[in-house]
């Protein structure tokens, strides 16, 4: 039995944010109307950024396309404590307060993370039973994808964090992943009981008498190897196996693109095989993975990436609109409060 | 100014170690010792193990090949208290005693990595100013190999711990690594100043302050794009990073097999392909990189991975010989006396 489910739901979209803040963000909100005609986005900028987008689309999807002003911008090197005390006006705070306000169920900023995460925190508090908001975003798995987190709001992490981690993954997994019972795996250096430190050794416990379907401690190769649906870590970690995975996976590529270069017979080589390369690049593409959710908050608030382009931008909002129309927040506090796991599936 | 080198440095081998022990060890010695005249290569063993080694190979390089008897073998299961406590006369055991007795420079086993650290410390202990042995291994990158360390001896580290296995990392990429100012990073979460925890920052400072080749906080994706020689972790993370790395290259390998496999044209592609794709499959083969150096030991100890074949066992060798011939033990000692941090490669 899940959240009521409306398909009024409206997302705000902080139209400044990331590398290249509207030019990115207007597009990708067209191409997410167009593909989806029950979605509603609201875009949260600069009044002269708003004006340009409404004469170029304001036109075409009616009410499905709304417009917020905002007086100001977070820079992207801006503390999270200055955008939060300074920038009250910012695009992004006044996307945040339109949730908080019930003018929309979901924000999606590329913009600052520390200062996206900071600024929620303080404008949506967190879900009862929540201690610390964590980043959750999907990476590839042979199975399909795994849900990973904390992937870096977080630098240390006590027990009770890594259960709420747990919870709140599995109900993730479950809203967004369709899976009726997602595998948890808590990160460790080996899979036996007494690896690792008093900390995930204590999570292990705590997890294993919560109910959640724990399939005890997995390694970082296991992220990857479909035996495992949810992978719980501190931020520090999680954050360093996402760079790594995406370093070793530009490596790899930068060794192809080498390989089919060296030599005209190897470049008219990589012609031939371009069918399965361009495939398998469209299987490791990032942008569509793009969309980390701030998980754990009185609210769905989505992170694209700095540099997303206006695909990879329109992923996090569908990310968004998911969440929303499933009941994301809902869900963990239903999960928390009945000390259940199963979360059905809306 | 560096240590002195003979010639005649024996290295000892567990002939036991690892998934399947002599089958991989025997070959991998001949190879060794077939490729580099100046080796010289004692097994150790049990005694039947031994009568049939020398039986098929003990007339062909003289007394370049010993034969050290061992009464017991340390199980890859067994808890390392136990092996340590227990197997007093174990292949592990003996190959390391024959260091202390000044009978072998250096030790390789495929053995129980637990088992192999704790005897190794009880035998040899550690380095003056070392107060914890540290797994150090290269991974690959845009410039050429990364020496990454600790991948996984200690799970909870101090900033002194980090600042010594910075020195001990800077030492071995000097030394193997034939680099005469090695860049080290220390491993975060981000790369400015501010971020992580108080360790690392504790840490960055004293590293920062050591007179080595800081170039300060260093993300993930850092370690592979060729900015950096050394990168230095805590055993926690340095062993989700290596393992979240096999995790990543093994699902492209994945990827790309199903995508040359898809169809009989596709299969066609790959086969016009082969020659790129070999030459990426050898650029990112594991065993070109086989052979961790357990690091801040009074002796030098190099562990090859368990399912290592004969060929990556004897490129685990050949870096027990390179340390060995270099004297990377006596240069982390006086690179830690000196409080320099320039080691001339020898």
């Amino acid at each position: 039995m899940c959240a009521a489910v409306t398909t009024e739901l409206v997302i705000a979209l902080d139209a400044m944010g990331g590398d290249r803040g509207p030019d990115t963000v207007v597009p990708a909100a067209v191409s997410v109307l167009e593909s989806d005609a029950r979605a509603r986005l609201v875009l949260v900028g600069l009044p002269e950024v708003l004006e340009e987008a409404r004469k170029a689309h304001g036109g075409r999807f009616g009410d499905r396309l709304g417009f917020q002003a905002a007086a100001e911008v977070v820079a992207m090197s801006e503390s999270p404590r200055e955008a939060l005390r300074r920038k009250k006006d910012s695009s992004m705070r006044v996307a945040l307060d339109m949730i908080k306000a019930g003018d929309a169920a979901a924000c999606v900023s590329a913009g600052n993370t520390g200062a996206l995460m900071a600024t929620a925190k303080f404008v949506l508090k967190t879900l009862p039973g929540i201690d610390r908001p964590a980043i959750l975003a999907p990476v590839p798995s042979l199975s399909g994808q795994t849900f990973m987190l904390d992937l870096g709001a977080n630098v240390g992490c006590d027990a009770d964090n890594l259960l709420q981690f747990a919870c709140m993954g599995s109900v993730v997994a479950a809203d967004l992943g369709g899976l009726a019972s997602p595998r948890v795996g808590l990160l460790n250096v080996g899979e036996e009981d007494i690896k690792g430190n008093d900390t995930v050794r204590e999570a292990s416990r705590m997890i294993a008498a919560s109910g959640l379907n724990y399939i005890g401690f997995v390694e970082g190769n296991t992220i990857f190897s479909g035996e495992v649906d949810v992978v719980v870590t501190d931020g520090f970690t999680g954050n360093v196996a996402l760079k790594t995975m995406e370093g070793v996976a530009q490596l790899i590529a930068r060794y192809m693109r080498e390989e089919f270069s060296r030599s005209g017979l190897r470049r008219l080589q990589g012609l031939a095989a371009m069918p399965a390369i361009n495939a398998l690049k469209h299987r490791l593409d990032p942008r569509g993975y793009n969309g980390a959710s701030l998980v754990g908050l009185n609210g769905i608030v989505v992170k694209s990436h700095g540099s997303a382009d206006s695909l990879a931008f329109a992923n996090a909002v569908h990310v968004a609109l998911e969440e929303a129309r499933k009941g994301v927040p809902v869900h963990i506090t239903r999960m928390l409060e009945s000390q259940k796991v199963t979360c059905i599936p809306a």
